[in-house]
């Protein structure tokens, strides 16, 4: 599976387009989907979208989610509602070019969740160790991914 | 400086909410701002929105575009656009439950962007090492972040 897409400047705009599976792009998206990004008014931005680091919080949410609600399914529990809330600690001098510590990223990123469900504490518990553990962007979070960037002609 | 949001289910809705500096809320946002996540149909989904990965691709991208103009302004490097192209590689038999390996996330992601600019392309590349090494995001993903997660009684 592959996700593409390009953006350009602050108050940026991301075309994703092609899935690919086993190299073989996946019918279905005819048009790309669009995600905006901007920066808050203290970073020099319009704050029209959010910024990148808290679009990260949302995709592990969704990532999160999307797991817990799949594999509640398969393991016959029922789900009435559930809710994250994602705290991340981000010192932005690095970023700013004011200092080289602490790191850019974020320094840790707290998830607390809440579920309205039948099942007891514990096999809801398990079913979240479960996601967390097979969750593509808790790993990507959790784990350093390499990435190559390349100027083109 | 933080951010937080909440998401439920497959389908799944963001609102991004406070930023804090020095633990106190910045002004300027009143209303939380939001982003959608989905799945394509082949993941269950709708593909109404970018599914989680992508939209890490996504948190990528606008993070490196902000700081790439933002630093050839600071360096007086004139950018007339600029465009970025992901690819990430990630294999989602282990997100499913078929099998342990490879990682649940990307496997590796390849970064290609393309600029209009009089700068040479020496100062170009120094300026994308350097935006590259001060990204939050880039750092997310290159290098671990922990992350605590906890039931909510």
């Amino acid at each position: 599976m592959g996700g593409r897409e390009q953006g350009a400047g602050e108050g940026n705009r991301a075309r994703i387009r092609d899935l690919r599976q086993a190299g073989k792009k996946v019918d279905g998206r005819d048009q790309p989907l669009e995600l905006e990004g901007d920066e808050p008014d203290v970073l020099l931005g319009s704050d029209t979208a959010p910024n990148a680091v808290e679009t990260v919080l949302h995709a592990l949410t969704s990532c999160l989610a999307v797991g817990f609600v799949y594999n509640a399914a398969a393991r016959g529990i029922d789900v009435e509602s559930l809710e994250f809330r994602l705290d991340g600690d981000l010192d932005v001098r690095p970023f700013l070019g004011i200092s080289q510590d602490p790191r850019p990223g974020y320094e840790g990123i707290r998830v607390s969740y809440r579920v309205k469900s039948n099942a007891p504490r514990k096999q809801i518990e398990e079913l979240c160790n479960y996601v967390q553990a097979t969750s593509p962007v808790m790993d990507i979070i959790r784990n350093p991914v390499p990435v190559e960037v390349v100027l083109e002609d």
